[in-house]
């Protein structure tokens, strides 16, 4: 039997205030067939609010990993996808989850060993710029105009329905662009260029010391388009190597 | 500018325990774009814990119908469906939601004015074989063979989010088979209809005294299946009181 394509897939949620949306997150998962839940520095984590509201899906939550970092919860994902209840228009990729729930599907068809990690913000504001930064492409689900207030267990729900839809209801027949393409480096090799990078430019007073992330912003979504493999970084980094060497 | 399609959709929660799931459920459809609902005997409306969880949407809570039976949430719908996160193969058709959302788009482009209720049935328990009754169709959620645990507002929240998708952000382009179709008749004149066969066959003693649901069950369904219009309805009722003139 071939391994279920949802175990490849990680829900998480970075910073939950309340411990019953972890707790209605893990039975909005379960019942759509998916069973890695990372939680980023929850506030309170475990609680009685969340098996209450868990309703039986306690195994999900017992395998449930706590970790302090975004970086821990992600550094071992080659993709990265953040979400929102709104389109954000910050330069970034952004698409609609029904057709990124294909793409999802396409990807972990066609490389099955890769880690996909899917980024859910607090309840009050949602990802920050920052983690935004860490994501490839940004999901967002479309709602009406004028009230935008969807419950992060709810969204989970989306997600997770949808991606059943498109990974266990209806896989994909075709093979995809996904097969032509390299597996990208992981998270945590990417941020180790990214940081020698910033180092590099630092050195180099490339940087605008009032405000560096700036232009850090900007490359990092340059290279986060290339989708990086680990040769490719090395090389990089290899130049970044040789620079620091000769203006030291 | 057209009438928005959504508003042609009823959200129906028949005997809901938790007030916290009705304004779950409000917050669900709100975003999404629907605003009718009906409650047929909630246990606890209104309700402090249902305004907390709606987020909001008071609006829809304030203007929610609350009635004492089916029959008056669904009296002056033309199309009803039933929802469930299983398939219940009880002789009737049952199309997963992604299908039907597809299906009300094409029937409310189709028939703009006609009124669809979609029921949802008790936390516990789901919709009863008598509530189904009254559904033209059941549409059920796909979900994980071993957990199908789904939240009555999470359910909610799927089947809005689908509407939505069908209805507003990708509605059909193409004429549909609903447009070869008459408008059928009201729930409330079918089930006037329903009512005068089971007198004229209880007149009849054709109906078995210990179990006259039984066959009247069977009957419904096929009648149901034929989607009757008024005029039909009409000339059927004309040969119930001939029927019942001449036996009694």
């Amino acid at each position: 039997m071939s391994p279920n394509p949802l175990n490849s897939i990680r829900i998480v949620m970075i910073e939950t205030s309340h411990p019953g949306n972890i707790g209605a997150a893990a039975r909005a998962m379960r019942v759509m067939g998916l069973y890695n839940l990372t939680l980023v520095k929850p506030r309170k984590f475990p609680s009685q609010e969340a098996v209450a509201l868990a309703s039986g899906a306690l195994d999900l939550l017992d395998n449930a990993s706590v970790v302090s970092s975004l970086e821990e919860a992600i550094g071992d994902c080659e993709y990265i996808f953040g979400t929102s209840a709104r389109a954000r228009h910050i330069g970034k990729p952004e698409i609609p989850l029904d057709q990124a729930a294909k793409e999802i599907a396409a990807l972990s068809i066609a490389q099955p060993e890769s880690k996909i990690a899917l980024l859910f913000g607090t309840e009050r504001t949602g990802l920050t710029n920052d983690e935004v930064d860490h994501c490839q492409e940004l999901i967002y689900i479309p709602t009406e105009n004028n009230y935008n207030s969807l419950n992060i267990a709810s969204a989970i729900q989306l997600v997770a329905y949808e991606l059943r839809q498109a990974l266990i209801t209806a896989p994909p027949q075709q093979s995809s662009s996904w097969e032509m393409r390299q597996k990208p480096a992981s998270q945590k090799i990417r941020e180790g260029f990214f940081n020698h990078l910033e180092e590099t430019l630092t050195e180099l007073q490339f940087l605008n010391p009032q405000n560096p992330k700036h232009l850090m912003r900007k490359l990092r979504l340059l290279y986060k388009r290339a989708d990086l493999t680990e040769e490719e970084i090395n090389i990089l980094r290899g130049i970044l190597t040789e620079t620091q060497r000769r203006i030291r």
